[in-house]
């Protein structure tokens, strides 16, 4: 396989993992009858954070972005290449842009559909159709698309300025086995800290992923997808991760 | 002692020690007048993950696999030799793979008397047989032997397939007494995350070497051991592993 | 841009990073309609110390004191230089110190803004003016302010004699990404085991910038900035930084 | 000073520092009106941990033992040095196993004052001599000497053949500001595995240090210290270590 193939089914997998068990978390929290049932929004964050873990540790061959947020703010950044040096690298480029998206995007589906048959029972017998969507995607505690995309915005421009970070600050796979940690943990905080007004998406194939199993999916007594509110977690990430990645530049002396 | 003699011992010991303190973040949380009762979901998953954590550190010798599940899925990576470089290896054939099981389930078995006695008052106390066979092994939430046997599977499966990045990311090892922390966190997440439907077995050794303990010691007011579930969490583990040793052969470029 | 400019960038950025996560994990649990809200201390001790995680990770060009106590606790240490060797740095002197607790304070102003504006629409929804104080500020359990003055004394005590205790035990950067971990659990520590009574400001420019940030925003319908409290988590922490950057010298063979 | 008198004074402070913050959380969680209050059991446990984390930080030099047990369990081990090669060492002997466990005990008193100053407050207004006392010292869940005395013996064993695991997977300070952290996480998991039954101990001066300084301080409305009970948490341990170091010796080849 090519450089790029290796890539693209790197991101697609890595993402397929994080949102696997990211999803997961919130049907184990969020549907009847679990034994996390009631957990709590820390054992959510754990969660979340947890699965960036195992997910960056699944694709580190393609540098382990599984977030277009992250990609897009390495553009922003004026990244040359994506990649890991050790496995193959792409020049950023159009085409390594499209493959990367896509593949976090396809990625994000599949590990929504696999949460899914991990938790089939709970859906079926869970009566809200609210709970069940919000397994699959984010949704606001007071609905205000102004306000909402402002806070995925700061959110997301937390992940990527400090991801910007880590990279400057030596390669992450010198940690061996722990190299997926510090990104881990830096989501556990975020969404502690700025997780409580939208869900912190903080990524779009993370929520648009899942959106689109949500709507396509056999679940039992499932309501909308609310598509009205699907554009926000696209936009607001986005525009909160170029803003990192263009920061970084003139900032990067300070960034250890 | 010869190579595979010194194995055995650290795959038992290594596996009583996770069982051990698994089993007792249960009891903790589960068996009334405990401290940590009612800790929630949480709790048991750190519990449980910090429980890898100190398996994993005395069963070094090993590989500290502590997992039939991992044997097998090893097995199924096609891995040439099971131990560690620096305390001696053995061969993978028939002989070894039913020394590292036989010595895992036997471990278990210690793990999970060592903690009857240690909670031995409040196993008295607990009026409620099903909270006594849940301290040793897992029970679904909503019974349906078919979607539970996925929950497992699909659990294990990202057990298995992470453990197996974590190996081609560097000697863990490496990180001296931090070694085992990689697989700790992966626990705590596999937990948080996939463990609401069926109590994340994920390690059949770790459900039926505790079950047989239950069926045999002389707990007070104890029920059934729930023999007709007991092939879930073996079968569904053996399966997941299996599938993820097999994935990661060709995935095995994608993987960090 | 000159070495002292450089640290002070750093400086300002890092302390606006902590206390735009700080101050936010404390939104999400205590402003009405969070996904967090009522998550608990625990949650919070945790979004603090991961706070710190990400500030100290983006200013490691200045060394990352982002406190006042630990820029002051330092220089009782005679401490010579501030910054980072691979940055640049500065001689330890009256400007130096200026800069510093200068870019403290405005970081910190600036994070609080920012905290606001994520979680605005939750503070116009929250009925009462303590606990949008509370986002922004420290305030004692019970008001008395000599002990109130004694808690952050020990409390700031520990985190600077600690941190001293790191810097001794090698460079925090030669773990990369992870350099900034100790201090972060560090903090979750301290807030756990002495944040009871006056909610751990162990820093003045946290408690003093978003204060500031509190009087001059339009917040609606918020209350009084307690300014009568406001001069125990600045004396305390300081008080507290200088005993244990002293103390610190003739102890500094028994730290490791 | 002498080496002796440099590992007297590391182990105190270690000490003091491990029971200001140990007592410090339990005090938060257990004494009215704290912020932390009710925080719950993992919350105790991570209080626990991260004191361990502070305390062994600032006692590199000495190896911080901070716990006679694990100070025996070296000498069953057949240690023949303590300390810590960079700092000086001193060699196993009725001396300086004396002058090791003088310390731990002082300076557990030093820390169990020091949270009572950091805690007066609540101290005073908490109604319930039993939390009062249960912020010094351990009490059993369910009174029963004997089965006490096998959880504690069970806990410490854990601790003390873990510990020694560690020590064999290379020098802690290896990785230097996060040389704590194994065992810090190991005392995490020990607490939410073990801790239901006793409030783990696990040390005796952490209990016998705490629970003098319980009897002479004036603290208000206080009842007894339980001296009843207060032989368990030191002979338990004891004995757990004890037979911790003598099992690790032939056991040392599984140990990786």
């Amino acid at each position: 396989m090519d450089s790029l193939g290796v890539l693209f089914l790197s991101e697609l997998i890595g993402t397929a993992m994080l949102v696997l068990l990211g999803c997961g978390v919130v049907a184990n929290v969020a549907l009847v009858k679990n034994k996390g049932f009631g957990g709590g929004f820390l054992m959510v964050n754990f969660g979340w954070g947890l699965a960036v873990f195992a997910g960056v540790t699944v694709a580190l061959a393609s540098g382990a972005h599984l977030n277009p947020a992250v990609t897009l703010g390495l553009v922003a950044n004026r990244t040359e290449e994506f990649g890991n040096p050790d496995f193959g690298t792409v020049p950023v480029g159009f085409l390594s842009v499209i493959a990367y998206i896509g593949a976090q995007l396809i990625g994000a589906i599949i590990g929504a559909v696999v949460c899914w048959l991990a938790y089939k029972q709970h859906f079926d017998e869970e009566p809200q159709p609210a709970a069940k969507l919000g397994v699959f995607s984010t949704g606001p505690a007071i609905r205000s698309y102004g306000w909402n995309l402002a806070t995925e915005i700061v959110g997301t421009f937390v992940l990527v300025f400090v991801v910007i970070g880590f990279g400057r600050q030596g390669d992450a796979s010198g940690l061996a086995a722990l190299g997926a940690l510090p990104v881990a943990l830096l989501v556990v905080g975020i969404g502690a800290s700025l997780g409580g007004p939208t869900g912190y998406a903080i990524n779009p194939a993370r929520d648009l992923g899942p959106r689109i199993a949500h709507a396509i999916l056999p679940i039992q007594g499932k309501g909308g997808s609310d598509w009205s509110y699907s554009w926000v977690p696209v936009v607001g990430p986005i525009i909160g991760g170029l803003i990192a990645g263009w920061a970084a530049i003139p900032l990067l002396p300070l960034i250890g």
